[in-house]
């Protein structure tokens, strides 16, 4: 068995259904530890990272990855069980097999033979782990890049181990990712009895032209590297489940996908103006998950890794925002260049979560490669 | 204690909260019974109903009241027991004093002074009783006509009991009653991730134009007796309660208030036609709750019942179709001219539910007054 594939299964035995780490962060620390790498335990609430560098300066190059899944849902549901790494028709079948245990033993393997093969490499190379991605991710990579700001520790390229690829490794690499911002909007009415609609205010009928307006409003046009900003209502909630009263409170759920063509500011004021130019009553709660961040045409790091795709799987990968978001997001605003490349992303969060072996064998190769050509 | 207070009090001690009757059906009946009336007791699934009688053919008068009461609340917020007729500052309180023992009483005492002074009077006089208007009132007064539309039984003109007046008694009359039509609106859409919008359709973003459509329609104008019909959505339910998830589904409870200027096929097909013009695909679950009722202006029991409340109260009665609807939508579709008439409505159903002792003292001589104009 190949050493990726064997840590694969390692990793995969142990149960770190999100946020418990279950072993894996000390296991991958022992492994790096041995080849010279310095080792960071960073533990917020009840969440462990890690983070291992090896070089000292200049470049600092960082893989970022989890080691938390999410939960598997009915075992009876599996074909063979989650827990238990099995090999089937050229597939490696097992809770986070894709998302994203395949890809943190790549990482590890790429770096063991990176820092083998080039003991005294230019930069830093470094890998951080956290075991909080799939929950709340309060204390994972958020956490830790507050620690850094204080420590001064700086990350200029990032690849995260997500995984991107639609049918076969390398046909597409996350170059951004949108950002998030979400709105808990209260619409304020006065309930009274429906066969009085005049000595109340419906708060139903009071959002309806607004709501009309929210959802067909154009955002923006998007640019080179986003689709235009999405808007979605996600909830919407009135009533007293009685059908003869007007409720006196409506509530709905928003969610912005926005593209660097806007920002979480101008999505709120426009909002919150379409709702006031409508006349509705109305109070909202904003959250912003994440900003958009891009790794911009022509930067380094896009470069690098886009040629390698081309060089190792002989395959001119889409560059693509597209999807939800990632813990990039934390660690673009430090300043770094971000991209993440992966496995086939088809089976993840499912049943019979699977990776192709053949296209986990090379993942090392592909890392190494990004190593070699930033740092050497 | 004159006997139409008496009779309140009776009345009210029985605690018949709805479906039950508590006795207060058989108290009237031995009263009727005890001048000359036939008795029907008419028990339809779990709810009694009394129909009593004097005299036979011609023109068939009846009073329709309820002996069911609606739940107290917490006792403790009254200021004195619900079930315990008290008398204070010239209000009778307790539950059902208003709402609708009080007229019931009135009624028994107004038919006992007709018929024991007019043994011989023309056409028929009646007093039709259920213990099932507050509730589902599925098994009362419905029943009761489907009833006699087996056995025959012919309303001409009916009194319905119902606290009508606004600030005292003989100011208002009801003289007809909106219909009132509700569907269950369900929105089907595709459910998904909010960052992929455009693999879902969101049920929500569906309805927003066509909802808007709907809240602004004219429905109709209204006419010299009803005001326009409205429409309504009490309830509007979409969302996982995640923020990330799309909904395959909406569900809307939908309600018109509907006057006789329109029926309730054509508001069932114009709402539909709005949603299919939106392109919204959506099914509906229509309920008639009842079709409008109007006794026309110029017809003979309203000439009557306004001449009453000028001669005997002093004042010209605002002549209503407000409000919700009452049991006369069931009489009326036997051809029946229906009247409200009743006490003030102020505190039907709250705390501290009462009536004016001294109206109440009069109500039985309208209700006299309007057998002799109708009967004599």
């Amino acid at each position: 068995m190949s050493p990726v594939i064997e840590l694969t299964h390692d990793l995969i035995r142990r149960r770190s259904v999100t946020p418990e780490d279950a072993g894996c962060l000390p296991l991958v620390a022992a492994r790096l530890s041995a080849v010279g790498f310095q080792i960071e335990h960073l533990r917020f609430g009840d969440v462990d990272n890690l983070w291992a560098t090896h070089g000292d300066g200049g470049t600092v190059l960082a893989f970022l990855g989890h080691t938390d899944v999410v939960p598997t849902g009915p075992e009876a549901n599996w074909a063979s069980p989650p827990f238990e790494p099995t090999e089937r028709d050229g597939l490696l079948y097992g809770r986070g097999a894709a998302d994203m245990k395949g890809s943190v033993a790549a990482m590890v393997v790429a770096l063991e033979r990176f820092v083998t093969a080039q003991p005294n490499h230019g930069g830093t190379v470094g890998l951080l782990l956290t075991s909080d991605e799939e929950g709340v991710a309060l204390h994972g990579v958020r956490e830790v890049v507050e620690h850094f700001g204080r420590t001064g520790q700086r990350i200029d390229a990032c690849v995260v181990g997500e995984p991107s690829a639609k049918s076969r490794l390398g046909d597409l690499i996350r170059v951004g990712r949108r950002g998030s911002l979400s709105g808990t909007l209260t619409v304020h009415g006065v309930q009274g009895h429906v066969a009085y609609p005049e000595k109340a205010t419906n708060p139903i009928h009071s959002l309806a032209p607004a709501l009309a307006a929210l959802t067909v409003e154009r955002w923006d046009e998007g640019n080179a590297d986003f689709p235009p900003t999405s808007f979605q209502v996600s909830n919407i909630n009135a009533g007293t489940g009685a059908n003869n009263v007007i409720p006196g409170e409506l509530v709905a759920l928003i969610n912005f996908r926005f593209s660097t063509a806007s920002t979480a500011d101008a999505l709120r004021e426009r909002t919150e103006a379409i709702l006031r130019s409508h006349g509705v009553s109305f109070s909202i709660d904003w959250h912003l998950s994440g900003h958009p961040f891009l790794a911009t045409a022509g930067g380094k790091l896009r470069e690098v890794v886009v040629g390698v795709c081309r060089d190792l799987c002989g395959i001119d990968p889409e560059q693509s925002t597209g999807g939800g978001t990632s813990d990039g997001r934390f660690i673009a605003p430090m300043g770094a260049e971000v991209i993440e490349l992966g496995p086939v992303n088809a089976t993840i969060h499912k049943v019979d979560e699977c990776v192709s072996v053949a296209d986990l064998q090379r993942l090392p190769d592909l890392y190494l490669a990004i190593c070699e050509r930033l740092l050497l």
